[in-house]
């Protein structure tokens, strides 16, 4: 059991709790709580910290969820660290009590474009950690098939975002790209069309079909999309807004995109 | 001007800033930053604090806003306070050197339920000041007419809700109630159609009509609606969740219901 906030593997999780720099050269990202954990493929899981109090409770809760993780960590192996040295390793205020280190999972665009009809998210140098986690957590509910990130995005592996995906990390492909405007160009020769949600969009999202290949271009919370890439998209279009409101949060209006196009995909089934 | 952080009133406006319970013995609320002035009812504001800095640029800058806001600080005076007092009253890290002091708008439930076809949001225990603003601020957009919040729901007026209402605050007519269940059954009696939304509900979102007289419960994040208060409702509802989301945040599904809503009443128009 790690009872020492000096040790070294102690320290080489702060280290990667905080910056996003060492998580990259590393490959490496942090989960906490159970949920993350027991969602966490397995071929992913590097190391597992848990405190001595919670492994006492799973023993003897033993519900069907604390069976599985029991087996689960028998099967991904685990350290135990005492509640101080937890409380040092965690990124929370009030801790679960275990953390999962995992390694960084990477796709290619070639692989988000491996799908029939796409329903992707372009953000464009979105800032806020929670925003993006929020994104990936209602984009799984809503069934859609990747997110791109300008390079200026906030960093997906921050453990802030983790936290707010509750497990869509683990499910939904992504890609950072240095360039957004090539992106684009490259979905539109695929028949995918694009979408700026945009202040000056002319045409509400309720006027547009999103039953083929869609990619919906979000900006960043303060400034919205670049000029430059809003005028490569198919079209603008806008959320209809009553009141004296004059934008949605950026990860309520992505939200209500991709929720617009499940809404339109599921009628035609229906 | 204030340049020393001992100074009474700044100690009073460090207090309201952290204190729900000394605003609402005060019955005073904060707003930071220039929209929130600007948008600001000026028979609700009581004080102003600036920085000599953010003044000298509102002067020099005499873009059409600062020329609205000039003439509105000539009306509601206002006091010059040093950065560093500045920073020691704002609640943010990156203050804009502007905090208002406004007295708590009052609504009755009988003024929330004065209108034809409501649209209401009904927050159990909500705790997060970011999702209660975030509602408001949603809300207005999709057009609804109040927000009617269980005794145990974070403070309205809570610094981080202000904020992330981007200026809903000052429109959106609000209501705390001690029992959510009494509402429940006033509203009901009123013709108001009461929907919880529930993981356990059986008929997806889109298969309801919400054009009439509309409410819609909303849970605690992490235990979602008592019991006790989702029976009381008309019906369930759930949203429709791809992969293996479980739940959405809680502001993101308040956001989708409303905008459901919201379509629904715009399709019929047009």
């Amino acid at each position: 059991m790690i009872t020492s906030i000096a040790n070294q593997k102690v320290k080489q999780i702060v280290q990667w709790q905080t910056s996003a720099k060492t998580r990259r050269q590393d490959g490496i990202f942090l989960a906490e709580g159970l949920k993350m954990y027991e969602e966490a493929p397995t071929d992913l899981i590097r190391e597992v910290y848990l405190t001595d109090v919670l492994l006492q409770h799973l023993g003897s809760r033993q519900e069907k969820s604390d069976i599985y993780i029991e087996e689960k960590l028998k099967k991904t192996g685990y350290e135990v660290v005492s509640e101080t040295v937890f409380a040092r390793m965690s990124d929370t205020r009030t801790p679960q009590g275990i953390l999962t280190v995992l390694e960084q999972p990477a796709y290619t665009l070639a692989q988000l474009l491996q799908t029939d009809r796409p329903l992707l998210v372009l953000l464009e140098d979105l800032q806020d950690p929670g925003n993006l986690g929020t994104i990936l957590r209602t984009g799984e509910g809503a069934g859609i098939t990747g997110v791109i990130m300008s390079k200026n995005t906030v960093d997906i592996f921050n453990p802030k975002t983790i936290r707010a995906t509750m497990g869509s990390i683990y499910r939904i492909p992504f890609f950072y790209t240095e360039s957004m405007g090539e992106i684009v160009g490259t979905l539109r020769e695929k028949g995918v069309r694009v979408y700026a949600a945009h202040l000056q969009g002319q045409d509400y999202c309720g006027s547009f079909s999103f039953i083929g290949g869609t990619a919906f271009l979000i900006g960043n919370e303060g400034n919205g999309l670049r000029r430059e890439t809003a005028e490569l998209a198919d079209s603008y279009l806008k959320i209809p807004m009553e009141g004296q409101v004059e934008s949605l949060n950026a990860a309520i209006a992505a939200s209500l995109l991709v929720y617009e196009a499940h809404r339109q995909r599921h009628m035609q089934k229906g």
